[in-house]
């Protein structure tokens, strides 16, 4: 809970939209040859190898529905808003190429706290080699919104979706699960004490890893480029954005298959075990629903598993069925309960 | 000023976010070979020739600063954000191929508005034979705000830029200028009158024209394959959204030159002219710096002119000259002034 000061305020309205154009393009160095023309034209021009696909994903942050500026540094939120996008790109096994960024905001912010934002996009951008190549900024009524879409690029063999998994495959995920859900009630807690009090301290230490998971997100590009190594197509691939539980719904559902997983095999960092425990949460709601871990939950072929078991980032959760045997989870007590998904709950 | 009766109104919450994804995915037809897999998984996946570059566009629009729903069906609305995307495109002598969606909307909005707002957007995919191929649909705390991103092709050789205008080259301009901010300042006037009096009907008779161009433009994709008919490549390129004036600017400052252009030579419908006058408006102030007119403003050399002389649709209202010699237009009087470009002054 901490405000940022700014040495100075600059209104927007003094730079004007060309001002602002050209003040945000002088930040960006364009990193990939396919990235032909940026920043400046009617269109961005970009070039597709004929060997590949081209992927395109996109979407949108609404101030007061997906974030909370009382706890999110705007570059963090930044970062957030292109990881998030490369992860989409990465759940079809594909590699992130550019984004457009358009932008919402209204005279509260100044200039300043827009280099902030983009201080954070193109921290995201830099991290995971993708050039800024175009984008719309605009006032808005109210609060801050940003839509990114993203492109990518994949061989058309190497590209994986959610409706191709197969009876018997292994259902993966990788890193592990729940702590940026945790990381979030923590922060909202912290907002909470200090709109009680505001001379009360933040208790977040020693919570970095809760707290970065929820406000810094990473895309498993690593994985990708893992999968490219030993050769591995997984057979079916989502990113969990929304929880487990949902992100597996839509794998069975697509696949038109159901799946047992094992909650004894759900992987549970000990400083996030820690926080559920201080906070008074299910652990397995946690897991299952939480949201917004970015990692890839995929599944490979029964043949494929020895190319992924030894991998310390990747665990084995359990395996698809037919649709018939629905979608469960197998509780550390050994119920069979099934798994419902949630999706947003916004309106 | 008509209030849509709607014959239910359906909660968005009662749909959910999937039942809603679900809802929009089964009304869509997808249209191009290139759109391989469209809405539904984590991305889309796009073929793109070996002969062509990918071009890749954004805007954002927000309730409140850049439309009134007052005045502004929401299935205009739809068909207007796809316009104005696909207009960017034409302006890089592309063709459009596929957009994606997202839109935050508070709960004052019903699923039958959403289904009238894409009914335009996929009216507009039709006109254009353009793809919806992805997108997000989220809650905001207030107003509607409507993001797409479009893609579309077009072979190296015939990309269109703003920056290679050469001196001595014409300057070109499709269709009829300043319709769509008279219509614009008429349905603002009718709003006006109505909130003063409800009981007031609208004077829009015989309106159609220029109210029409500013609720329903149309992107200039027929010059598009004009010019590829008539194997003419202009030498720069750009859409007038925000006014001539401010477009010809975009050209002069990218291409490091001047312009010379002529009042009498600006195109101006009668049925324009006509409300100009009832309003009491300046007809060269609604040419130069009205804009939302999505016309194409473009140069070509002079060995060219032969190409289009003859094409009522498209005017000559000047030429580049050297930067030093700025921009400039030549008033009916005879007198040389320069010009300036405004751009958004939202904040």
């Amino acid at each position: 809970m901490q405000k940022k000061e700014f040495m100075q305020r600059t209104e927007i309205g003094k730079l004007g939209e060309f001002g602002l154009i050209n003040h945000i393009k002088s930040k960006i160095k364009l990193q990939n040859a396919s990235s032909e023309l940026g920043i400046g034209d009617d269109a961005a021009v970009i070039s597709i190898d004929a060997s590949e696909k081209l992927l395109l994903s996109t979407d949108m942050m609404v101030e007061g529905i997906h974030f909370d500026l009382a706890y999110t540094p705007l570059s963090h939120l930044g970062y957030k808003a292109v990881a998030t996008n490369v992860s989409d790109i990465a759940a079809m096994n594909g590699i992130a190429k550019q984004i457009t960024v358009c932008l919402a905001l209204s005279n509260r912010f100044s200039v300043e706290a827009i280099d902030e934002l983009y201080d954070g996009i193109l921290a995201a951008c830099e991290a995971y080699k993708v050039d800024l190549v175009g984008g719309d900024t605009t006032a808005s009524p109210k609060g801050l919104i940003i839509s990114i879409t993203v492109t990518g690029v994949a061989p058309s063999e190497k590209i994986v979706k959610r409706s191709t998994a197969k009876k018997g495959d292994i259902i993966c995920v990788t890193g592990d699960l729940g702590a940026a859900y945790v990381g979030l009630q923590l922060l909202r807690r912290e907002k909470e004490v200090y709109m009680a009090d505001p001379t009360m301290q933040p208790q977040l230490t020693d919570k970095d890893y809760v707290v970065g998971r929820q406000l810094k997100p990473t895309a498993r590009l690593d994985i990708v480029h893992e999968f490219d190594e030993k050769k591995l197509i997984p057979t079916s691939m989502i990113d969990i954005s929304d929880g487990l539980a949902s992100e597996l719904m839509h794998i069975c559902s697509q696949s038109q298959l159901g799946a047992h997983i094992f909650e004894d095999k759900l992987p549970l960092d000990n400083r996030t075990l820690e926080t559920i425990s201080e906070l008074n949460l299910s652990s397995s709601a946690c897991m299952l629903n939480g949201g917004e871990d970015y990692e890839l939950l995929f599944t490979v072929s029964q043949v494929d598993y020895e190319k992924i078991k030894n991998n310390p980032e990747i665990s084995t959760i359990g395996y698809m069925v037919e649709k018939e045997k629905g979608v469960n989870l197998v509780t550390l007590n050994g119920n069979t309960v099934p798994i419902e998904a949630q999706g947003w709950v916004h309106f």
